[in-house]
């Protein structure tokens, strides 16, 4: 695990920012005014899922990838992921002509391998289990000389992700909360840390599937906890959040809720026929917390990260 | 049928677009750079499936509604629609204060018939027939003295769907084509219209499903024809064009080019999961063109109307 010191501050995010803006999007913001007076409240959703490769992880995985001096970067990255962190190695190994090992296991979908070997990574396929996944990424590591990337336990991920917040406070005023969900906090870590400095009162809350709920655990019991996890349809959410990440929750995070698996079904669903965009499941978690009343947001000027848009379309979780 | 003038002039629709600014969205224009590589072409979308009630329909129902003059307006309007029309006359009749009467088929989707109660309309059921909603609605009118805005044949209608055009031409400048769907024909002949007067040079050609092409029929043949209808999955173009619209079309417009079944489906799906954007499968018509290469793009800047974007999402095209 990287130690994490305290030096991720909003400078570096605003490095990170500048870093990567040739590389990204500044994604829109948008509002919805049946879904405003729903809820009776003034909502802001940052579009991640409009994001390069489709999800926020473009902004981490970019600055991570341009932050590596010469030499190093030239030996490579590498990362195990199932999802958008891998995608996200993967194209920005390529924006800076390096090469990317992605760990990614046996059974992934098949829309997530092609769209790793569409940015010419290669792919390395272990069996699927985090141990395996580990033990696989190590063994690359170790042949190749390449750079671990981990998803969220890493400094230059962290204030990659946090861009997303700097972009949303930058260009609404006034924000009272910002939402977001939280699975391995990488995200959530960048998006307090920004939201903090940026606006000192304002509110940030994450909201996480009821059935990983090892970081509302753990933020109560004040220390990180890994628990045991149950299904769940958002599936970017089911790993346990990382331990700086934590750290920097603990400082810097107001408050975890959790949600139910219809919530965010119907969050999802709420989201495509309301707003008409695509939203992946795991974006819908801190609005399920919204339609469950779990958060007071009356006349509150909310901020919503909507983290990404990848869903399989063949197996939407209203068919399941 | 209305008599239509050759007075629906680019002025007109200008005139419109100041009398519905106030109630409608000036809706995004949003790129890809995946579709324009994967094209060859500069593509322009524009969204009107984040338009009022989820489709261009609101432009020419609204201004339909705020043109009548008080003592008619105050006896009410009438329509007979199993979609996006008859939401966009109950909330333009709601936004106006006066009585809306949707005359709508008894098996129309549960959705379409709460969005219309959702706008305080009163709903009239009849046979899903043509014959029976066009019965229906003249007994309406008899009965209330309401004024019938017909969803295609109404001038007032036509400019107001041609604003969608008239943003679109000014917010990207230099568009070489414009591409819409036609059914009734309302959207494409307030499209040309406002292309062609706003831009000489600028092509204008329309997609029609090949299942339902009487447009194409009817242009190759220099006179209206009503075809024999197929089942096609884009239900808004069904229906036959209007004759006034005809005559418009025969004026403004290029070609008119036909797309499969498996296209439209293609083509929705692709918009969907390359742009995370919901779009209903008659929006989807001319990108189905586009990917069956019935026109030549070649690095032309290319705008496309996506018209709306109410979809069924229990019932998706690729689930059937």
């Amino acid at each position: 695990m990287v130690e994490l010191s305290k030096s991720i501050d909003v400078d570096r995010i605003r490095a990170a920012h500048e870093r990567i803006r040739a590389y990204i999007h500044r994604t829109p913001v948008i509002t919805s005014e049946r879904m405003n007076e729903t809820n009776g409240a003034s909502l802001f959703f940052k579009c991640e899922n409009f994001q390069k490769i489709g999800a926020f992880k473009a902004r981490g995985a970019t600055n991570a990838v341009f932050t590596l001096d010469e030499a190093t970067a030239k030996r490579g990255v590498a990362t195990h992921s199932s999802g958008n962190h891998g995608a996200a190695v993967a194209r920005a190994a390529k924006l800076r002509g390096i090469p990317a090992h992605i760990v990614m296991p046996s059974n992934s979908a098949k829309v997530k391998i092609r769209a790793v070997e569409g940015y010419g990574a290669h792919i390395v396929f272990c069996e699927p289990t985090e141990e395996a996944r580990e033990a696989k990424c190590a063994e690359v590591i170790e042949k190749t000389g390449a750079t671990l990337l981990h998803s969220f336990e890493n400094e230059n991920v962290i204030a990659g992700q946090g861009t997303a917040a700097v972009e949303l406070l930058e260009d609404i005023p006034g924000l009272e909360l910002i939402m977001c969900p939280v699975g391995g906090g990488g995200l959530l870590s960048g998006t307090a840390i920004a939201a903090k400095s940026m606006r000192p009162q304002i509110k940030v809350i994450a909201a996480e599937p009821a059935n990983a709920d090892d970081t509302a655990q753990s933020f109560r019991a004040g220390r990180r906890l890994v628990t045991e996890k149950k299904f769940t349809i958002a599936d970017g959410l089911r790993t346990n959040i990382g331990q700086p990440n934590f750290e920097i929750v603990q400082r810097c995070v107001d408050d975890i809720v959790t949600v139910s698996e219809e919530a965010i079904v119907s969050a999802m669903r709420t989201i495509w026929e309301t707003m008409k965009i695509v939203i992946e499941p795991s974006a819908a978690v801190p609005y399920a917390a919204i339609m469950e009343n779990k958060i007071d947001l009356r006349e509150k000027r909310v901020g919503v990260i909507l983290t990404g848009g990848n869903v399989d379309l063949d197996a939407l979780p209203w068919d399941l």
